[in-house]
């Protein structure tokens, strides 16, 4: 195992041995001579790889044959525009639901090509946030989609459930909940994730598309911007981000010799209960803001009652190699990502620490 | 040296000592314990690492200060919408040159917006093509901007001067000339380049923007967009191809560890010289479509006058460690690109092979 363990949101940790193949086969991939970045997107060896790729990802999370899979360069903000772009068509209009900053900027996005009416968004009981139940969301039946984000990085609170949004397309930012718990990809219309915390790293966006809602863009879309261009050119429209892409290869294959979405999913509930469990055992020293029921798998946001220990919290994490624990620059606090590429032992040694911790300051 | 030498026209090849250094520090990135890929973008670390690569650009090509740099995901392809996007304005109109296939993929994005003027394209005399002088350009006084492509990939067409266009901001796609001659930024309104080829790996693309156009772009342009963006948040709007700009850095370090852009010129002119004496010696066997004076410093175009023996001279030198010397789909033929990362040596191969293959088949 690696010294430093890296609890940051995205770009986040990858795997060990990932890391160790793209090292290994840096001036030398394939037995072609050449470094993968070096060789032609084009070129049959490439393609191979790309395909390959697709396939792993198809069998992760068993995509229909009605879904199409696009590799998109840049982030899950591109998502963000090219969605409404796409799906608009005549309605003009969504669903969002607001569940936290990813969401909001979502919605953000949207609101520059028509309307958008938020549904629903995070309340509060108890002093804990909790999202509501479909039953009580405003849904509009002629909305062009539901746009959603299963698990809010920023603010550590997921979705338990799925949302039924009858005939209208659910549309979902699985940006960092993708591959981390078995999900069935019929219910959904679209599903996009970045790449930078469970697929890979920053720089590429996997698109999976229900081939019905692959359609006429709004006017003046960028190229780019279309899934059609995706759709008639196999994601080759131009160069890909061909690194990004390999990584993401090598991440999936990693994924598979895990055993699996099921596998991690197992994995990832261990994990993120090791923290929990001491977040409640110490409440009195720890304070957590979401609901037990909507607790992030990938994400564990937590407080220290007495703020200003927090300094030290981080100082002294980092002395024991426990690195980038500390929140989003807007919630504050302390925050665990613990995607799919965390071992068990990154997280036992921080339990330790914050048992330990404690233990010299409760 | 590298016992493959790949004379792709990019993704191409890159450093050795690039490549080396990245393989180096693939799982420890500056004393971090981390993978660059790992690091968040907004951290201490990372920033350093992308403001030394903008002081590095900037000391390499003396660009004023009256010009920002914008470091966008994805590839020139990008900037094709960007451009008109956020250049058009009220004028709605835009001139182009076309000089080839990169040159037309330009302009057809632009048709999407507004009008484009088609002012010149290359022409023939004697079987070989030049570019007209800007004075038989049907320049409009009007237009937003002028744009052209310096150099033209696939055809390995350059153009051998500055086209001079008054008031009206000079445009100028430079994926595959940036860096590999001085230029004087101050002739150009915009300048971008997709790093796969001078500036490092696929999924990153640069643009050199003269202040007063970063401007109000037409309604509903995606956010990633709009220079406006790339100039309020730095390049960090969202997360950007950290590893892709990582490498980017590294490549521009290297450059300057080479004597920068005016030492490097004399290596390019040396490089493509030793080539195209070739082709001038051997006219009889080899064929040259380019008049000599617009002759692409970074991608020598040739053919076989007997063109059944194509297949054979790649074969050929295939097995001699030469690699991607075939032309483009749409051209044919044969091409050896030779940036900045191609050494003397690679290129020596190449006209040892080029002479003897004369010499067997000739």
């Amino acid at each position: 195992m690696r010294k430093v363990i890296n609890f940051n949101a995205g770009p986040a940790m990858l795997p060990e041995e990932v890391l160790l193949k793209a090292q290994a086969e840096m001036l030398d991939w394939n037995n072609t001579g050449m470094s993968i970045m070096e060789l032609g997107h084009r070129g049959p060896e490439f393609q191979e790889m790309a395909l390959k790729s697709e396939a792993d990802l198809r069998e992760l999370m068993q995509i229909p044959k009605n879904y199409q899979v696009f590799f998109v360069a840049g982030g899950a903000t591109t998502q963000f525009a090219m969605v409404p772009l796409n799906l608009f068509g005549d309605k003009m209009n969504a669903d969002y639901v607001n569940t936290g900053i990813w969401s909001k900027k979502a919605i953000d996005e949207a609101s520059r090509y028509g309307t958008v009416n938020v549904v629903a968004h995070t309340q509060q009981r108890h002093h804990l946030a909790y999202i509501p139940e479909v039953k009580d969301w405003l849904l509009n039946p002629d909305a062009a989609y539901v746009h959603y984000t299963p698990n809010e990085t920023i603010d550590g609170i997921e979705f338990p459930w799925v949302p039924d949004t009858g005939d209208v397309p659910l549309v979902a930012d699985m940006t960092s909940s993708i591959l981390s718990k078995p999900i069935d990809v019929s219910q959904y219309g679209i599903i996009y994730a970045g790449a930078q915390k469970n697929i890979g790293q920053a720089g590429i966006t996997i698109a999976i598309v229900r081939e019905d809602l692959i359609q006429d863009p709004l006017p003046r879309t960028p190229t780019l911007y279309c899934y059609k261009t995706y759709a008639e050119h196999h994601s080759f429209y131009n160069t890909p981000p061909t690194y990004s892409w390999y990584i993401a290869a090598l991440v999936l294959e990693w994924l598979k010799q895990q055993g699996g979405v099921e596998a991690i999913y197992k994995r990832n509930k261990r994990k993120s209960a090791k923290i929990y469990e001491v977040l409640d055992k110490h409440k009195d020293f720890y304070l957590t803001r979401i609901d037990p029921e909507f607790r992030s798998l990938m994400n564990a946001m937590f407080y220290l009652h007495d703020e200003k220990l927090t300094p030290l919290f981080l100082e002294q994490a980092s002395l024991a190699g426990l690195e980038n624990l500390r929140g989003h620059r807007v919630s504050g606090g302390l925050r665990a990502s613990i995607y799919n590429a965390m071992p068990d032992e990154g997280v036992d040694r921080l339990v330790e620490f914050m048992l330990d911790f404690v233990k010299r300051h409760g």
